[in-house]
């Protein structure tokens, strides 16, 4: 019944022979790897303003050049990913580059990073899609948190169904979204300087507490700090190039810097709109749809706009549904993580690390009541962290491979990394009470743990190591003479003549133990016996406290210490199935709480001891 | 760990020996068992008003006949349940009554009946103590939703450590509740009649929407109907003689006279005050609370009163802690509830029952938010569902027995019976919609349940049975050749050499399989196996959809099919146990997976299989 549920809900399971990887052009390439970073346009202007604003609306003119300085660390961030791209054609991950380059550490330092990383973007994408959403339908504020949850949950199925990044389904919301927000520039400008579109009026109360804080160079920078979320996701070209056409590498590259391009027309074209328009933030609405009901009006090309970016957050946050159990997997069969991650489930996805995220992104959501901008804070650290240590990588990978012209290639890199390390740092100094010490607490945390995993791992595998042993000595047999069979009974039924016969057939020791719990049906017990027995022992266990497991427990230390010469003691468990899961329920889990006991709790003296379940099915 | 986690918690094991009953002085008893009935005095009151203020202040004035009718209602029930004392001398619950005197479908119906009261009680009382103390700190009243839970977690706590009904802790609560009371009421009436108290101010906003609603005979009856709560836990005394010192029967009915005295003394001079002072029940004070701060002043008696309160509903909650397990276990060992329920604990209490009613009522508390007016429209219609139940069976009772008398006895008892039969269709007709159709569908759907349980436990017992099954034919034993050995194994290791070796030691026909998930780790698998399989063949099983269970069954029903010989096949299955609990998170569950499908998927042929589970402990 489970099975048929799980079939119709994530359909039939694909043999491992259909895993082919489609091959992306350019076009379609840009839209399945670049929705994270284009998207993020639909908040970043918004998380510069809400910082600004803090200082009166006077100071909301100042969202035009921290715009443009954003723009300037793209480009370096970008140059430095062109490289990238060229010099780790099958795919440059932080991880992968910071670990091949500069040791182990710094390589599980960036993948904890870019994990924290992913399930931020899910959270962050989704809380603005939905904000999106109800920028346009008001009525739907009260129920943000729900739809988030609903969003996330309609992306985990998807991808536990395995979604296929498919370039043709990708590209109608990406180039939607781009198309709609290039028009609304266009339009816009158009309009300002022909003077048929004056500033927006008043909208009330701008979304923050307090407006009179002095406009120090720690707000503009904490402004910037906040802006800066501009640029998360511009790493994931360079992650994916095998998906590309050949020249992979090549194509790759031409990408980025459409992508980059487009990225800077859209953010600094919609700040320069918030700042003639004298935008000002509300806790309400977006101001992204401010802008675009103040040049559109509220009609079709309006809400098409908030369908097309609410799309387009979605796509960013199914990129970390692909990117998330992908790395878990990677760092698992690295033993870093649990190694249920690499397991490639029936659908072919790596289930268990997309559950994870979902819980963990849910979680995120649940915890900061779904708003975005208590997020922000959070989310740059990681990307910054993992571009600073993916671009140092880079650094000594040229320095150690020395091709024609590596000295100008370190430098790029080198001058990015030096770029995004000093905007970690503003940022963290910026943001480090609002919540981005939670993340810089979490890192070492997250690699303290991959650190303990991997010794666990290495110390079983030394455990159950044939290193030394000898073949011979495991050909000997234990001679069936040296095994004690107990049979616990707690009632003189079929199922007990079943597990009984089965026992008798494996040694001439077997004993079978009650546990007197209640004296009247152990006296029946007994009475029965004596024709059921067939001459095996039955030894009445006290229950002074009425527990089963301890007599029963202390009884096999006893004649572990009584019977040295027996090697082993087998405990068979007669144990009756139900037809039907719900009359389970209606059945004491005696069998089932024994076994878990005799597995779990080694014997005083050490000996070995086997648990065998003899099932008795019911028919109803 | 967790052992030492419970011992913490909820003390030492008891000894079955431990298990005696304290006989109780009347005075002890009248406070074991009646904090229920009395502490309802608490909200009875309130309850009316709450009805009656819908036609506007000025029917509140209904409120005392109202009063004097339920009044003389409780003095024809309190007569009825001392003769039912008489002629139960043993106890005599709603239950056991009509199970005896109408049949097996009365007791159900009047069983159901309880077990939603008992749920009720708890959720009733401890919402009602909360709104007490939440009156005289009003701060407090945003948590009273946790605060409920937390009052209901101590209880269960409390019930799950084993409290015994001791008289002198139970006292104090009790009679200081109904001394201030009393006192409250005194002082009240002279301050009334020298007129030195005056009506009490306007109180700002009645606690409800509607005020302008006519006063028709409907309202009336409605609101008789909620006063009706008044009754509810005086049936207490009358299941609980044989905790009476001798003479049991005599000495019981006595308590219920002062019990029944007491009752109507404290609701009829609340009402009368509250009456006389125009209090105005509101959203956030008891009305008992008004009145008290009124007469008192808000000072320490004023205090003494709402603590006072607050504990003796408390001790009505644990009222249904004690009952509703020992109804479930009486239950539950006629077969009509889970037998898990019949579970002494190791504190010898019904620790199953204990829990089960705190989750219900949790669950209800939530559902109606903490208010006790949401509870109230559920709460009396299981009470006079079981009292004419009870009633009716006595007046067989009386009929059966025919003892000196019994015409008489047999008619206060049907008199009781006509007059609670007509007071609950009353509350079933005015409170229907407002939450008694609930439990008018779930009384019914208790009754199906307790049914479909029975037939479920006889099936399985004449499933079991050994009637008509012969010992000689049981005596004989399989021949060990006739047994198939399978070993799934998954990697070579110290855990798969004792399982081979152990399986080897039963059978000469032993093969291990592989499921061939990752055909690297098969390769090596086959590898080792020239060394390290002594002889035992070792089959591949493909997979392509990498699932292990599945090719894993397969197998299994392919042998059974081509080896018709074989009689059974026993799958040994080599199982590493980890030091740590945590360190068991790091280790897919495929080996508990396996045995799960084995013992719950029966194979098509039908033949017996055999789980043997081959524990290898680790070290660290």
């Amino acid at each position: 019944m489970l099975n048929t549920a799980r079939r119709l809900l994530l359909g039939s399971p694909l043999p491992s022979a259909e895993e082919v990887h489609q091959r992306l052009t350019k076009a379609q390439a840009l839209a399945v790897f670049s929705s994270d970073a284009l998207s993020s346009v639909a908040y970043a202007t918004e998380e510069i303003l809400l910082v600004l604003i803090m200082a009166g609306p006077a100071a909301l003119g100042l969202s035009l050049p921290i715009a443009l300085a954003i723009a300037g660390l793209l480009a370096v961030v970008a140059t430095s990913y062109y490289q990238t791209i060229h010099g780790y054609p099958s795919g440059g991950g932080a991880y992968i580059v910071a670990y091949d380059n500069l040791g182990v550490w710094p390589g599980l330092i960036a993948a904890a990073a870019l994990l924290i990383d992913y399930v931020l973007t899910v959270a962050v994408s989704i809380t603005a899609g939905v904000a999106a959403v109800t920028s346009a339908f008001p009525v739907l504020y009260p129920f943000r948190l729900v739809l988030c949850l609903l969003a996330i949950a309609c992306i985990t199925w998807a991808n536990l169904r395995g979604v296929r990044e498919s370039g043709t389904l990708f590209a109608i919301p990406t180039y939607g979204f781009v198309l709609i927000i290039l028009v609304l520039i266009a339009v816009g400008l158009v309009r300002l300087t022909t003077g048929t579109l004056g500033p927006m009026p008043a909208q009330g109360i701008p979304a923050t507490e307090d407006v009179t804080q002095a406009l120090t160079l720690f707000l503009i920078l904490r402004a910037f700090a906040s802006g800066c979320t501009a640029l998360t996701g511009v790493e994931a070209i360079s992650n994916g190039i095998p998906a590309f056409r050949t020249p992979e590498a090549e194509n790759a590259g031409k990408t980025l810097i459409a992508m980059a391009v487009l990225l800077v027309t859209m953010f600094v074209g919609l700040t320069a709109l918030s700042h003639s328009f004298g935008v000002i933030p509300v806790e309400h609405e977006t101001v992204v749809s401010q802008i675009s009901r103040h040049v559109f009006g509220a009609g079709p090309f309006y809400l098409a706009l908030q369908v097309a970016t609410a799309l387009i957050l979605v796509l960013a946050a199914n990129t970390s549904f692909a990117d998330f159990p992908r790395l878990s997997a990677i760092l698992a069969r690295a033993r870093y993580l649990p190694r249920q991650l690499t397991n490639l489930g029936d659908r072919l996805v790596f289930a268990n690390g997309v559950v994870a995220l979902a819980v963990l992104a849910s979680g995120l959501v649940v915890i900061f009541g779904g708003q975005t901008h208590r997020l922000i804070p959070l989310y740059a650290v990681g990307v910054f962290l993992s571009f600073t240590l993916s671009q140092a990588g880079m650094v000594r990978h040229w320095r150690k491979k020395r091709g024609q012209g590596w000295q100008w290639k370190a430098v790029v890199n080198g001058l990015g990394a030096a770029a995004t390390g000093v905007v970690l740092l503003v940022i963290v100094a910026t943001k480090f009470l609002r919540g981005a010490w939670m993340v810089i607490l979490l890192i070492p945390g997250f690699v303290w743990v991959f650190h303990a995993i991997k010794r666990h791992y290495l110390n079983v595998a030394a455990q159950l190591s044939l290193e030394g042993l000898s073949p011979e000595k495991w050909a000997g047999l234990a001679s069936r003479k040296r095994y004690k069979v107990v049979v616990p009974v707690s009632g003189m039924h079929q199922g007990t003549l079943a597990a009984l016969r089965f026992a008798r057939s494996l040694s001439k020791d077997v004993t079978a133990v009650v546990v007197d719990v209640d004296p009247q049906v152990t006296d029946r017990m007994q009475e029965k016996w004596a024709l059921w027995g067939h001459g095996v022992p039955l030894v009445v266990l006290e229950s002074p406290y009425r527990s089963t497991i301890g007599p029963l427990l202390a009884y096999l230390d006893a004649i572990d210490q009584q019977e040295p010469e027996k090697e082993l003691a087998m405990v068979v468990l007669p144990e009756f199935v139900t037809a039907q899961w719900w009359q389970d329920l209606l059945h004491g889990q005696t069998a089932r709480l024994i076994k878990r006991a005799l597995i779990y709790r080694r014997g005083q003296t050490g000996k070995d001891r086997v648990i065998v379940d003899v099932p008795y099915h019911l028919r109803q």
